[in-house]
């Protein structure tokens, strides 16, 4: 039985995540029962939901209990198995944990899933076709439903989920802007993403400035609006907004360490009959199939090349986790464990 | 030709609408032109949307033009007519404006409308049988959309929306809770209006004592709410609502001078899954028939007496249409003109 290191969750944060909420631990990897299936992880997924779990109390998911493996998707492939659809060598996704190896009950539907590397990368089914792609999906094609021509923003517009949505909204033939931080970013959202333009947040102190730079981004108002972040950046999209804009609310990250951030003009919503809708996209898995299929030709024809941020080794996990907190991942942000 | 006084807006306010915005003007009525209506205004309706109106600058409503006759819905009588279709003696509803006649081109698609007065009032055509009653009708049905047993709350409960919306949400088996502000409009709304529950938001001084009051009303939540109202009441509200809870947005009175309302806790959108939807009936108007309908019964057969305040002559509109944007009347808002 291999050895398998895990990153637990030790104690929960006040405030700030740190490091040392987590916890590095050694065990073994149990022998398998009947229906069981050990994969070795080749990659971790970093996702900002996680932070959000990382809290006690009401949430919108379940908290990640104290002295246990923090969860999160995994790519992998079969290293052992007593399930007949599984064999060794098979390339799998799944929810194996921020763990170099993980025991699935493949009789569980949806624990594990086969997945053809001839054409995506094996990586790509963390982002662009996983999780954060359909994230994308599903906000911008069941909330904003942009028409022809729609003006569509996103917030963290290089992150895995904003990359999916770029290529996404093209595909509808709408104007994208992005709203990202960094001039590095900026460019590579135009450049590589295929971003109409992309506005450096960091240049601008004030809700007021980054509105005036979104104004000019954006000629003709915005139509559509995906939240990643929340606070100032919202407050400064908010009057951008054109008469019934539809706002998909998927991330608040600037407020996940728990402070407050009101919304200044709440008033707009009413005034420019605007919709604003929170979805978590794993309470709609209707329409993962569909979102998979249009990923996933939009990655191997190349339409889509979303760019990763990998940490190596599951002892990097928890500073990478914290860096994607503060926007310091360029890309969807991996661990790399093989 | 009956002389005519009427409302003008002789200057917009800064902050605080005050009684000095408002002029008197006394006009003749001109000569009809052929296709034209005589109407003697039996009553004009106060809503809180004019504020909005009073302002200059990009609102969703076009202001209101300094020196003219204030718009407002109307109910009278023809007492003169140029139009094939209407005789003298009809009952009718318009938008004629703060002034006690107005010549009316009746080939306009919508400008007159005759009412039956067997069984409605006239002056429910202003109120529960008018636009206050389908705004209602629109939030509660296209926005809300309840399930038999869901919790709709309610903000300005006893005024002229919230009145209609309690009858509309009890006829779909709703569990239906009213804020209002003092004990004599929280007593009506249970004793009269058909509410489960009435919360006096007088009692709280701040939107953590509110929202425990709203808890305590709604012990499985809230699924639906009709703002009409924001600031310190949807700050108490929002952090009850039941996931995936709709709130329709018609009015925030609270901040109608001018001042920013901030919303608290916009990240209970994601994390409850909401959907915050702004609305203004006059863009909803093939929902008026079938609204109409159902509202005319329920008067009819009186399932809803909706409260009025009256306030007696022209002169006295711009008081009690200050007095309203305070919460200083109980029920819908009409002036008496005959």
């Amino acid at each position: 039985m291999p050895s398998n290191r895990q990153i637990h969750l030790d104690n929960r944060p006040s405030g700030e995540a740190l490091a040392s909420n987590f916890k590095l631990v050694t065990s073994d990897t149990p022998a398998l029962q009947m229906s069981q299936v050990l994969v070795r992880h080749h990659y971790l997924s970093l996702d900002p939901y996680m932070r959000g779990r990382m809290n006690d109390g009401k949430n919108y998911a379940q908290p990640q209990p104290l002295g246990q493996t923090m969860i999160g998707g995994t790519v992998g492939e079969v290293v052992d198995s007593k399930h007949p659809k599984f064999t060794v060598g098979d390339q799998v996704v799944g929810m194996g944990g921020w763990q170099e190896y993980s025991v699935v009950d493949a009789t569980q539907l949806g624990a594990l899933r086969k997945v053809d590397t001839t054409h995506v990368p094996l990586s790509a089914y963390l982002g662009a076709v996983g999780m954060p792609g359909v994230t994308a999906y599903y906000g911008l094609v069941k909330i904003i439903a942009p028409k022809i021509g729609d003006t569509v923003v996103v917030s963290a517009a290089t992150g895995a989920v904003g990359s999916a949505l770029a290529a996404l909204a093209k595909a509808r033939g709408c104007r994208t802007v992005g709203i990202a931080g960094g001039p590095e970013k900026c460019q590579y959202a135009v450049a590589e993403l295929g971003f109409d333009a992309c506005i450096d947040y960091k240049l601008h102190s004030t809700a007021a400035s980054l509105s005036q730079a979104v104004a000019e981004a954006c000629p003709n108002g915005i139509d559509g609006y995906f939240e990643n972040v929340g606070g100032m950046v919202l407050d400064a999209v908010l009057p951008r907004m054109n008469a019934f804009g539809r706002i998909a609310v998927c991330g608040m990250i600037a407020g996940y360490d728990g402070q407050p951030l009101p919304l200044s003009y709440p008033a707009l919503i009413l005034t420019q009959r605007l919709k604003v809708q929170g979805f978590i996209v794993s309470e709609h898995m209707e329409v993962w199939p569909e979102a998979l299929t249009e990923l996933g030709t939009l990655v191997a024809t190349g339409k889509l090349r979303a760019r990763e941020s990998i940490a190596q080794g599951i002892a990097a996990a928890p500073e990478a986790f914290l860096g994607l907190l503060k926007g310091k991942n360029f890309g969807k942000q991996l661990v790399k464990l093989v």
